[in-house]
């Protein structure tokens, strides 16, 4: 196997999260390559792994796959025997829509609250993001007797992920339900060790900067 | 079977339109459900189907799947044996990845250029768009030989659609090759019934009527 995922800052890249937990979660082996997601220069650099100029990008050998849910579904499909989503065709559907809501959705939230793993900080939170918010904690307080959003950790864990970093980083209070959630998420080994490696991270991308230190 | 869809105007719903393609292209049987996009009272309008207020929306029996990629994927799953995507896993990564680049991206286009499929209007090209219509023009070029995006018509091609009508609204110029892919888009049977149903709306929904006439 040969398969590359080029990722950005470990503290700040969202998206780049996403599939990476999806492989080391699976305890598949993959080379990671990362880029810098400060300002200058940016676009030019991520075109040279990217037609989208932006990460992450999955890379075996001629295949180049952009976009982390397509980056998902072709792990689960190709590595995985389709086990990155639930069993039955109605979980799937489920999962995918949850899926597919944070691919496209909260943006309020996203815009407010970039994640920076390393920071504590408060923002304003307007009434577009409280919702956003509330539709999060409707998600999670769903969970699976599993102590995941389905029967298994699966890819709609690895999308709700980085929230659970932007919670603990803004101080947003959570119904219980949804809070064992998020602590179950937090305590994922392969998430803690992202953590760890955010941590020894230097540097500063300014745009992903918000908020009061509190 | 009984399958509903709930979608809003044909004249500008552009999610609406990428399940409803799917569905129609493959001789599936359901029944349609139509939501205004009018402003007023929008969102509890909407909340009545969706728990995310958007459309469309599937439903079979007890299912409801929101999101119109999760959508197709259930659709593709349960209802075609996988054929709204390609048969090898390197087209169907390749398929997916164009697919989800336009469930997230494009946002340039999306907001200049509203689907208003009975106007011709001109709008003020900015970079940004520009760039968005250059990446549409070369991954519209790159079809297969089939004359649609991969192999067969399907998924992909649906998340396309929408753009077809409007580079035609706005008088967008296309290259050779993109332009060939685009009139093979509009000559689909079933975008066609699409449009004759667009044109006999007579609702104005004011967010998405854009440009000068001309
Ligand atoms: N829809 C894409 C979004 C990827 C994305 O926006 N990635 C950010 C980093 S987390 C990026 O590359 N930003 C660079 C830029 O926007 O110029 C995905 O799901 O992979
Ligand atoms: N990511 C969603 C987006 C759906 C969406 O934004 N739909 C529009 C109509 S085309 C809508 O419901 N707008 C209502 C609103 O934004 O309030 C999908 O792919 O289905």
């Amino acid at each position: 196997m040969n398969l590359t995922l080029v990722i950005g800052n470990k503290n700040y890249s969202t998206w780049s999260l996403r599939p990476w937990l999806l492989l080391k979660a699976f305890n598949i082996h993959f080379e990671e390559v990362s880029v810098s997601l400060k300002d200058d220069g940016l676009r030019d650099r991520l075109l040279e792994f990217s037609p989208t100029a932006r990460v992450p990008v999955l890379k075996e050998r001629d295949l180049v796959v952009w976009d982390s849910l397509a980056i998902c579904e072709y792990i689960s499909d190709v590595h995985l025997e389709g086990a990155g989503w639930p069993h039955t065709p109605i979980d799937r559907a489920r999962a995918r829509a949850i899926t597919c809501e944070m691919h496209t959705g909260f943006n309020a939230l996203r815009g407010a609250m970039p994640m920076n793993i390393r920071a504590k900080r408060q923002v304003n939170i307007t009434p577009e993001v409280a919702q956003d918010i509330a539709r999060i904690d409707e998600i999670w307080s769903a969970h699976h007797h599993s102590g995941w959003l389905f029967e298994s950790f699966g890819i709609t864990d690895c999308f709700y992920a980085p929230v659970a970093f932007r919670f603990e980083t803004y101080g947003i209070e959570l119904s219980e339900a949804a809070r064992q959630y998020q602590h179950r998420l937090l305590a994922h080994p392969a998430l803690k060790s992202w953590v760890d490696d955010a941590l020894k991270e230097t540097e500063i991308v300014d745009a992903d900067e918000a908020g009061e230190p509190r």
